[in-house]
């Protein structure tokens, strides 16, 4: 099932982060995000600091219904997204099925 | 005039950025803020993710209006606004001003 049809899950603090590998083949399918150690990052841009607000309120909407919230920087026009998933120190799934979300959202 | 009851006004690129006594001066109006070189900054903490958003909608409202606006980041339920009047490369009353009425916000 692709990221985008997919619902964030639970995760607990003794759950593995993901390896390399499956990192490796999830980010073919979020191909604009910057992908980190422990953190993946996408930067939007937008034609006014109105237009960027819009698009961070529907993240946080999203945010809100799959429980995993990004970390969030407003620069006027720019918005920076900034997904890990901390009680594990690392990236889960939750944070790739996040990112194709919310690249559906702009 | 207190801060909180001025307005912001149009800088313009030739307008020089405030002297320090004149930022010692206004700070006392804005104590919780970091005074920085360029730069003035607040963290606001929240007891969650929708609370923080709620504030910060309320401070794009207020930047719009004035037209100033701040850096902005949402880590949870944590905000964290940063001031700077980019075109003098410095800080203007503007930046105090907004401060002071942001604080108001929370």
């Amino acid at each position: 099932m692709k990221l985008v049809e997919q619902k964030c899950q639970v995760i607990g603090k003794d759950d593995a982060p993901l390896a390399s590998k499956e990192i490796y083949n999830l980010s073919t399918e979020i191909s604009a995000w910057y992908i980190g150690k422990n953190f993946i990052k996408r930067e939007y841009k937008f034609d006014n600091f109105r237009q960027a607000m819009d698009f961070v309120n529907k993240v946080a909407v999203l945010a809100e219904e799959q429980d995993h919230h990004p970390d969030i920087s407003i620069f006027y026009n720019e918005v920076e997204l900034t997904f890990s998933t901390h009680k594990i120190g690392g990236l889960s799934l939750n944070d790739f099925i996040m990112a194709a979300k919310v690249d559906m959202l702009k």
